[in-house]
């Protein structure tokens, strides 16, 4: 195959394919076409991008034709459905939903970690993992090239964006309510405040934390901590590792902290995680809490790598590791990765 | 000794203090005079106790003169001058200051865990724990008596008001200035907006969340770390337990939340851990996910238990239990368990 591959977006309409635009405006132009599909209703609008208008084209198998590669950002269940719609046409599918990446004939692709993984895909269609893994995977993943990862235990600090426009709009409408106020100080006070609607969270998320984000698994687990230990296992290789993960939603517009205790196979120096961290692809080291220095949202928002302060060695613990890691769950989290794996894929077409 | 002890409060101006006088008004009153001390710039001002004006008196060595026993809220360099000085006349001291919490000869108490300790007090000091381990201390105590703790991880979701009220002015400015605004979804755009004056915090608390609180120990560890990992071992009688912390400070005005993945000596059930939750004494255990039931500090703020919720056994690990917990950092993480202390004492008199 040769000349430039035809790229289609769909869900170009969405916040993740906003984002999505803007790579592909920003990243060096591999691309023939690049063809903009979303719903009907969304159908005639134009879109910005490489900086042309494009016209959006209504999701249709027609829609395909011609297409080499698709980075699909839509619901599971349209990604269920047109994914292999797509794939039976000849076109690659890198698809950000949650519908296939478990699939064992699916890979489950990382460009940093596991590139060479997007050359094995029987169905036609690469997974790109969710965004709270996509948080930490890269930093752990070289970690684990050096020091073979046998632990991780995992919490979250994952902003409202994760949960679409309707999370940010539900914090700044809360923050609204109680800016200005002395809220926060007696039992349900910000609940009565912010009323009934919390929108998509189930209590405020202004001034609070909700423990949960997902839906309800079994034995009480949420279906966003499956996705970080089952999804981890598959990109790093492991299939067995301990991963306990708890989730929890805070009042941050955009970018995802994780702090991560990991345990490794034998002893584990600070000195050589750091020269680790500091030289992996799509890694930033931003730790010198001397100097105050250490990744926060606030900072990292809008950025594309993985950030990662507050390395320690447990103290108990020779073969551990302790992480602060931050990473914009819009770009890294899903538009940036599912690019990466579009650009992998378009280099088997030059 | 026979009688009604006489109780005095040291810091009673404080914001601890407060909550000091409040909580001794709701409790049973067993006391006799009750004498408010603080420094001399707050000396003769009145101050609410058990529905009376209470004129506050200077810090000196006269001011302990006929005190039984003395609750200190005051900085550490304080409490180390000042608690050997009351003690020294007599006075059982009961500190909520770091000064001697790791002193081998001072007993740190937390009444539901570990109540005998108070009665071996050398100094005639008793510390009470800072406000973060108080947050997980009581339920991990009891779930230790059944099943034996092995190790801990835990990661810090901290109030602002641990850092005193400059904490809770520095959040409630900044969500002032970022409310109502698109902020938080470019890099720097949220520091920009709240400028140089970050308040007590190294980074901008609002739409944010920040890996530090305390100061800088050896090994990039903060203070606030090293006193989870230090008093939990010393409350629960583990000096060996292996514990690894990360605490980060979120945009909430008052209680704390931790992520706790604690291991045991072999292996556990959520059926008898939630038996153990739902009658140990200082817990309400707050855990029924498909009715949206856990704890939040929206919800907790102003309460006496620690609440604990999303209660899950590790996937992966028979032996590992992950808790969610929150507690009123200034009520349990402060004022009350030294109330509590001071109240065990005074059981003494009797």
């Amino acid at each position: 195959m040769t000349g430039r591959p035809t790229l289609a977006v769909v869900g170009a309409t969405g916040a993740v394919g906003a984002v999505m635009l803007q790579i592909l405006s920003q990243h060096a132009d591999i691309w023939g076409e690049i063809r903009l599909i979303a719903s009907p209703r969304s159908a005639g609008r134009k879109l910005a991008v490489r900086g042309e208008e494009v016209e959006v084209v209504a999701l249709s198998e027609e829609a395909f034709d011609g297409v080499d590669i698709a980075m699909f950002d839509v619901p599971d269940e349209v990604a269920e459905q047109w994914a292999p719609i797509a794939a039976a046409r000849g076109v690659v599918v890198v698809d950000n939903s949650a519908a296939f990446r478990l699939h064992p004939e699916v890979p489950l692709v990382v460009p940093e970690v596991n590139p060479h993984a997007v050359r094995t895909r029987p169905r036609g269609i690469i997974a790109n993992p969710n965004c709270t893994t996509l948080t930490m995977i890269v930093a752990l993943g070289a970690l684990h090239a050096e020091f073979g990862l046998r632990e991780l235990v995992v919490s979250s600090y994952q902003a409202v964006s994760g949960a679409g426009r309707a999370g940010v709009d539900a914090l700044r409408a809360q923050l609204s309510l109680v800016a200005g106020t002395e809220l926060g100080t007696k039992p349900g006070d910000v609940r009565r405040a912010v009323g009934e609607d919390t929108g998509p969270f189930p209590e405020p998320v202004a001034l609070n934390v909700v423990p949960w984000a997902g839906s309800l698994r079994e034995d009480g687990w949420s279906s966003e901590e499956m996705k970080v230990r089952d999804e981890a296992r598959k990109v790093l290789g492991l299939p067995q590792l301990p991963v306990a993960v708890t989730c929890v939603r805070v009042p941050v517009i955009t970018t995802h902290s994780l702090t991560v205790h990991a345990r490794f196979q034998g002893e584990v120096t600070v000195d050589r995680a750091r020269e680790i961290l500091a030289t992996a692809p799509g890694v930033v080291l931003c730790d010198d809490p001397a100097a105050g220095e250490f990744p926060t949202p606030a900072d990292v928002v809008g950025t594309d790598p993985t950030w990662v302060g507050r390395l320690r060695r447990a103290l108990d613990d020779p073969t551990a590791l302790e992480l602060f890691v931050c990473g914009d769950n819009l770009r890294k989290g899903a538009a940036l990765n599912t690019a990466q794996i579009a650009e992998l894929v378009a280099a088997e077409f030059s």
